[in-house]
C-alpha cells in the first residue's frame, strides 16, 4: 500500500516534469494558449497511450485517468504564468526528468509483463512508455527528436526496462525488482548530464 | 431514420471538407499523384482512426467503410483536376472544414460513450476525431501543426465535445445533445474565422 | 513448408533492406548509436506495429518477435561498421528494398484477411504494412516522406495488395495468390527506378 503511494506520486511527479518540458518548448515556438496545452499532455501521456495500445489495455490510462490530464494542464498553466520561475528551475526540471525516465521505462515494463506479454515486449515498451512522449512533442513541433541525438537518454530508459524485467523474471524481492532499476537509470542519466557522457555518433563523417 | 440520414449527410460532408483541404495542401508541395491521395485520406480520416484504436472499434471505420475513402479519393482527385475551381472555393471549403470540426467533435465523443468508456476519455477523443487528421496532415508535410497555432480552432472542437458528453449525461433530448453541441463549435469557429479571435499566444517573449 | 520457409526467408530479408535504409538516412543526419538502432528498428517494422493494432493482433509481432528486432539490430551495426561498403551496396539494397515491398504489401493485405476483414482493410493495410515503416523514418528525421513524392513506390505497393486480396478472393491456387502479386509489385518497382517512371506530380504550378 505504502509503496503503491509512493510509485503513484513518483508517477505524477514525472508526468509533472515530462509536461513542464512539453510546455517549454511548445511556448518557445510561440504555440497558442491550447497548443501549449496539447504539447504539454502528449509529452507527459504519448508514450504510456501508445503502450496501452500495443498491450491491449483499452482504453489508455493517460486518456481514462484523470490525474494524467490535470496533472498535465496544471504544469502548462505553471508554465505559462510562472515562465521565469520555470526558466531558474531547469537544473530541477532535469532531475525530474531523469525521474520520469526512469520511472516510466520500469512501470511501462511492469505493465507490460502484467498484461502476459513477453520480456522482448516488455523491455521495447518500457523504452516507447519513457521517450515516446518526448518522441511526438519533437515531431509535432517539427524538429529532429533530441531523445535521439543528445547525452544517453534512451539508453538509459533500455537499461532501466532490461534490468526491471530481469528482475521480475528472476524473482527478486519486488522493492528490489522495481527500485534498483528505477535507480540505475535515473543515475545514469544524471551522471550523463553532469559529464557530457555521449553515445558515439556519426556526424558528417564518410567512415568510422 | 431521418436524423441518422442527415447524420451521415454531414459527416461525409466533413470528410470531404477535410479531405479538399490535405489535397490542397499536398499539392502546393508537390507530392504526386498518390501523394495527393494519401495525404487527402489521412487528412479526413486520421483522427477517426486514432479514435477507433483508443476505444477498441477493430478495425477502425475509416478503414473498413469505403465512403470514407470514396469520398476523400473524390475530393482529391476534384482538388487535382479543377484546382482552380477549388481555389475559388476557399471561403465553402473553410465553411465545410468548420462543419466537420463540429461534427466529428461531437460524433467522437459520442461514439466513445456507446463504447462505454468514461466523460473525459469522450472529450479527449472527441477532439482527436477532430483535429487528428489536420495534425497527421501537417507531421506528414513537415510543419509545424497549424491547429496549435491558428484562430480558435482545437478549442472549439474542445467545447463542442465537452457539450456533447454534458448533454448525454443530462439526459437531454437527442436531438438537441447533438445539433446543439456541434451548431455551437461550428459557431464559434465561423466567427473566430470572421472577427479574428485568437487564443493568446507567446511567441518571442520572455515572460507574459 | 517449404514454401512457409521460403516466405520466412523473404519477409526477414525486406526487414534486413528497409533496416539497412532506415540506418543510413539515420547515420547521415549525425544521430548517436541508439538512434541509428531506433530509426532501423522503426523503418523495418513500424508499418507492421500499426497494421497489427488495426486488425486487432496484440501484442504486434514487429514487438514480439525476436528475429524483427535481430535482423534490424544486426543490420543497424553493418550499417555502423562497414559503412562503405554498404555504401556501394546501393544497388542491390535498392533492390531488396523493392522485395521488401512487395512482400510487406503482400504479407499485410495477407494477415488483413486471415483476421478476419474486408477486401478495403485488407488493400489499406497492405500499403501502410509496405511504406508506415519509411514513413515513420521520414517522419523522426523531419523530412517530407519521399514514399509521397517519388518514383512509383506507394502505388507499387497499392497493386500489389489489391491483386493479392483479388487473388485470395478469386480461389487463385495459393501459391499463384502470393507470388504473383509479389513479383508484379517488385517488378513494377524495379522498372520504374531503371526507367525513372513517375507518377504525374504537381509543384509548383497554379493549375493542370
Amino acid at each position: 500500500m505504502n509503496e503503491r503511494v509512493l510509485f503513484e506520486l513518483v508517477d505524477l511527479a514525472g508526468t509533472f516534469a515530462f509536461a513542464i518540458s512539453g510546455a517549454t518548448a511548445a511556448r518557445r515556438q510561440g504555440l497558442d494558449l491550447f497548443g501549449v496545452l496539447a504539447i504539454a499532455y502528449v509529452t507527459a501521456c504519448g508514450g504510456g497511450v501508445v503502450r496501452d495500445l500495443c498491450i491491449g489495455a483499452i482504453p489508455p490510462a493517460g486518456l481514462s485517468d484523470w490525474r494524467y490530464l490535470a496533472t498535465a494542464v496544471f504544469a502548462a498553466l505553471l508554465t505559462i504564468g510562472a515562465y521565469r520561475w520555470v526558466e531558474r528551475l531547469a537544473s530541477p526540471v532535469r532531475l525530474f526528468d531523469a525521474m520520469g525516465l526512469g520511472l516510466f521505462a520500469v512501470y511501462g515494463a511492469h505493465k507490460t509483463l502484467e498484461f502476459g506479454h513477453n520480456a522482448e515486449v516488455a523491455i521495447l515498451l518500457g523504452v516507447v512508455t519513457a521517450i515516446g512522449g518526448g518522441l511526438a512533442r519533437d515531431v509535432l513541433l517539427t524538429r529532429v527528436p533530441v531523445v535521439l541525438q543528445q547525452e544517453i537518454y534512451a539508453s538509459a530508459a533500455l537499461l532501466g526496462a532490461a534490468l526491471a524485467v530481469f528482475g521480475e523474471y528472476a524473482h527478486w524481492p519486488a522493492l528490489w525488482a522495481m527500485w534498483l532499476p528505477i535507480a540505475v537509470c535515473i543515475g545514469l542519466r544524471v551522471l550523463s548530464l553532469r559529464y557530457h557522457w555521449n553515445l558515439p555518433s556519426f556526424k558528417g563523417d564518410g567512415a568510422t
